[in-house]
């Protein structure tokens, strides 16, 4: 790691050969995660500092604010250099998050051709595999050699994101083939890519869900993958590196929307505590006034609960089994729907496998509690009553912690919302009108 | 996809050239997924209409117990073809899933050379970077010019996993440098590795955390990444593939754990009913009993209700809520730690951010319930208790999901178990014991 009170010191004695030495050794990653701590004033001192493929580059890893702090104060030169080293995809994913007023003045700074090509992505729905798309790639013809297509390789790479997957595209610029580097290493360098290239491949439309997109990667071990439009012209590539991306950012947001949080891109401490609390309010106060009917319910039974008051002390260990039972089974099943091993065609193979183990599980918690109650209390009558409240409760929360996300994917809804919290407030409010009413019926005579 | 139901019927009718042509034009791991549904016999029919290297590529993307099914129907002269084919870290994948009387009967067949380097590799505890490796890499010398580099490449690149970056060793198998393909192919043919290789390069060590390693494939955008021992000598590279399968699989594990649930590697389906409800049972049971303390402390204030069977009523409310806040401000930091986002030294700083988010949150919901309250029972004093009981359980149930995760990691214990479960059944606890002590405290004379 770089350490960012170096650079300050340094900074500050106006060392600058030092730093520009230090700067060389260090990877643009590192040296991106340093500057996010720095003031606009030293930031673009250290940015002066870089070589001018390498300062793109940092600036690509940046975080937003700091990007913007850093283009407030570059020079339009230093800044129409900047986008002319950059991807395409890299300055989209920044141009995404700036201020309209600066979103201009890096428009007005960039070539013509490569704000032709933003524009196009910033059309795409943010989504989509086109929003994450980048569209340098290494484009090959079928009737070349592999001499040929190293030539254009060495011609076009350097502004290639990766050069390890070349696409075969005919005079209509559709996609007949790809080919990769190592098997043109491999063969003979007359051998045309015709005979070589790989016509059975994998690609996604640029309107295509960019999660799925991404889920392939992991299926079928790719380093890219061909996006192409409507007419199954190729219109860029995704890379690895954005796959693995998109897949933290949709796992990050599955687990937000799953604690009853509105997803959102920023980071935990770059957020102000007024956006995590507004975030977070919503389904708090939305769960919050659903609680009340379960509130409702127990109002109902304020005779019985005057006549037996010990009923009340097993509420809560009913309520939180009942969501501990829910949460396990709906955060097995939001993954597995995440992760495609769960589709919404499996929904009676899923219900019937819960059903199954929602009976051994409650069968094990009914003997463990009827014995702590027996032992404690010596009243069989309420042993009864808790037992069958506690098997309703475990089956009906496993059950629904089931069914709830399998429905929601069916319904073309997100399954990350039918989580927990959603899940316990139904089961609550079943759970204690059931409670109460084995009571009524067992204890009758008492409650009377 | 490859429909199970064709190969099937293909099969049935002995149409077996038909099928050889079907099987050409299907990519691997397609191929996989619906031999994953055939029974033993037909599986050894399919597998033998592949070629060779399709064969053990295939085989490699098998579940575990399709592996198994077919190593049986295996002759030896097979077992000993695709053992020979398959890359090191498959081989291991795949015995470590294996029982051991099927284990012995692979390494029976397994080359000499072969042998040696899984039995090194099984040695490697199951969460380090050695686990996880492959140790088919292309090494260069810095001597070497391109056009060398290039040769030796030739040779040994189809036994290799990757190709594209290549590692520069010393006499001593020391990694002195790393270079790409890419660097290679847009230099001269008579240019040094010396001078082109890069010196200031990422590795990580064999006993390494592979979630560690994998995480730096994302922070670096890396496609391989070495693995040295400790006296620097290079034994190995991690490929991205494998860095996306350990983030995938350790984000589920996160995911099982804060869901109350003992992790597991088997997907949903592939794992019994009865696995199932143990992985569960043991935090229900746990909790369950733990939330018996929460229904003594109500015990205690039998009579409070009993004077005032209404305050029943708001315990679902306060617990639910309790509940949610707690999960939000966990299920945050537990992925905010697990990104690296928020590290053990951020204790206070995540604190005081969740405070202030806990003040806000709390005094939008207090107002929500208060008003409420208000305009349905029209009782001061319940209003002021339930309002002060709420505020109390949100900033409460908010610092304790915060600072829980965070001191596991620090103590080095796994964050993810300091989850929402855990944490609902503390505040439910210290909730209700303050509700009624505000409650006695306020509406004493009515109690009383």
């Amino acid at each position: 790691m770089l350490k960012v009170d170096i650079l300050k010191s340094l900074l500050e004695q106006k060392r600058y050969s030092e730093l520009k030495e230090i700067l060389k050794t260090r990877n643009s990653a590192d040296i991106s995660i340093a500057l996010d701590e720095l003031g606009s004033e030293q930031l673009i001192v250290i940015y002066r500092l870089l070589t001018k493929t390498k300062a793109a580059k940092v600036f690509s890893y940046m975080e937003p604010d700091t990007q913007e702090k850093l283009i407030t104060s570059m020079t339009d030169k230093e800044l129409k250099e900047t986008m002319d080293e950059m991807f395409v995809d890299d300055a989209v994913d920044m141009i995404e998050e700036m201020p309209s007023n600066v979103v201009k003045r890096i428009l007005r700074h960039t070539p013509h051709e490569q704000r032709e090509i933003i524009n196009m992505f910033l059309r795409y729905p943010s989504g989509s595999a086109g929003s994450v798309m980048t569209i340098e790639f290494v484009d090959l013809k079928e009737y070349m050699t592999v001499a040929e297509a190293f030539a254009k390789i060495k011609k076009v790479g350097v502004d290639s994101e990766t050069i390890y997957t070349c696409y075969v595209l005919d005079e209509e610029r559709t996609l007949i083939g790809i080919i990769t580097v190592r098997t043109m290493l491999l063969a003979d360098s007359t051998a045309k890519i015709k005979d070589l290239m790989e016509t059975n491949f994998i690609a996604v439309n640029t309107l295509d869900d960019k999660e799925d997109a991404a889920r392939k990667f992991d299926k079928y071990d790719l380093l890219a993958l061909p996006v192409v439009d409507m007419e199954s012209k190729m219109v860029g590539i995704i890379t690895v590196d954005d796959a693995v991306d998109v897949l933290k950012e949709e796992t990050t947001e599955d687990i937000e929307k799953m604690a009853a949080i509105s997803p959102s891109d920023a980071s935990y401490f770059k957020m102000s505590s007024l956006t995590h609390a507004k975030n977070r309010i919503l389904w708090l106060v939305v769960l919050m006034l659903s609680a009340s009917i379960t509130g409702a319910i127990l109002t109902k039974y304020q005779e019985a609960i005057s006549s037996v008051p010990l009923l009340v002390s097993f509420i809560p260990m009913l309520m939180n089994t009942g969501g501990n039972c829910g949460n396990q089974s709906a955060s097995l099943i939001i993954r597995g729907i995440a992760l495609d091993e769960i589709v919404p065609s499996d929904f009676f193979k899923a219900l019937f496998k819960e059903v199954r183990i929602s009976l051994l599980v409650a069968l094990v918690l009914s003997l463990v509690n009827g014995l702590r109650i027996y032992a404690v209390y010596k009243d069989i009558q309420l042993m009864v009553v808790i037992t069958l409240s506690l098997i309703f409760t475990v089956i009906l929360s496993k059950v629904l912690g089931c069914a709830l996300p399998i429905l929601a994917k069916k319904l073309k809804l997100d399954p990350a919302l039918m989580a927990a919290p959603l899940i316990t407030t139904i089961v609550d409010a079943c759970s204690m009108f059931i409670y109460f009413n084995i009571a009524l019926i067992i204890m009758g005579q008492r409650i009377g």
